[in-house]
């Protein structure tokens, strides 16, 4: 079941050619991804900013399909997808009146030092929460 | 009756302090502006981007009061205050725990030419829906 | 020859975790993109808000591969690289003390009824200054 | 004598009103202050994230004189003014082909427990540096 998030494009999202930044568009996956960790009652203010655990994005990247304007009512939907025990990536569809952009971010898991560490039951329980069924195990 | 919007704070707002950099606080003053414009029918698309008027902000000032966190609740009141024909200000309250920060904007209406215009109805109508009590005339 | 751009992490460009929030490293290349167009004698002003022709963002991807902290000094060095008439992408590599990130940006190049249009001499000009030497011909 | 810094505008400065955004005229001129700190020899990335001491902005306020536009080239000057033994004050001057804006930020230094310090011997260097004659005593 993916997450679904509502945003309202600003007037700060906007630039000069009258239509959404492209870096904002990123930067609104990223709020649906924190709405998506809120949801799963991941405390953000912790979560982003534990020296000793953290998942950095590594990872980018964007299509553009459609320009977006001050005002425009758009639904992020998100889905979660584990690539290892240490790795996740995200998907994003940002739905306007049609399908407006598409993203992935892709995350690490690291400690202090910077090394690998595996994913921990938190972020796991997230990612289950909305992770797609083609994740799921068939049922017997 | 002042209109209120509410807010979470998103990663991107902090910065390497911990905590909400500074301008990001005029900023969702400015989210809560284009919200209650739109509470009133507004279409901010043509609103925002209009050649013929617009009504920039001439002045903006803020004062900090406490530190706002990634995933804090914020509930931005506001209330706007006619100062002539083509000059409003508008007051926020950014409310927390408890009043974490307050801003005013002062904008004026001006045309292609840069030259100040009378405020139209639709600005007027903004102002009678979310101004103060004390802007009201006295009833007889 | 790759177009070199020079550029210090501001205080803005941080997040809580303390370094560089993600989108602000394609913004950094945006910045590179300008300062490239700019020394290619474009007026960005013009090329940035023309009604009638523009150059958007269909894909961007950015890989993040060590943090960058509030004060380093940042060099990004920019190469474009004509895909077709109406298309190119320019890619980045952003040095600190090591390679810190690259990205790709590819840009299509419409009229304002969004559709494809040849790319102008100002861009073909400004893509053979800084596309690098194997998009060249052999000499006979 | 005044700290002055060059800026030339961004397109991710500007919005769909095609001029810079108002929040960005403040973010440039924080960006001034940190160039002036960092021609102080101080070390931003310390400075910045110090848990122990920090000089927060606990007020800022600026006007708006004329629009700047993508491209344009701005020269932001800066002069700190000591308030007490724990504050003080930076104003600053956005100039163009005339005064375009002009800002001040109002700094309370504070330990961890967010109460107030007395400002370091660093800070109180960087503010002699670059602090008016004004400020001066007068010579016997």
């Amino acid at each position: 079941m993916p997450f679904t998030y509502n945003r309202i494009i600003h007037f700060q999202d906007t630039d000069a050619a009258g239509v959404v930044y492209f870096t904002n568009i990123l930067s609104m996956c990223h709020e649906a991804y924190e709405a998506s960790l809120l949801a799963a009652n991941i405390n953000l203010k912790t979560f982003f900013s534990n020296a000793a655990v953290a998942v950095p994005i590594v990872h980018a990247d964007v299509d553009f399909l459609r320009p977006l304007y001050c005002g425009d009512e758009v639904q992020i939907s998100l889905q979660p997808r584990l690539l290892g025990d240490s790795e996740f990536e995200v998907e994003y569809q940002v739905l306007g009146e049609r399908l407006m952009a598409k993203a992935v971010t892709r995350h690490v898991c690291i400690g202090g030092d910077r090394k690998r560490l595996v994913l921990g039951d938190e972020l796991v329980g997230w990612l289950r929460l909305w992770e797609g069924v083609d994740n799921e195990l068939p049922s017997q």
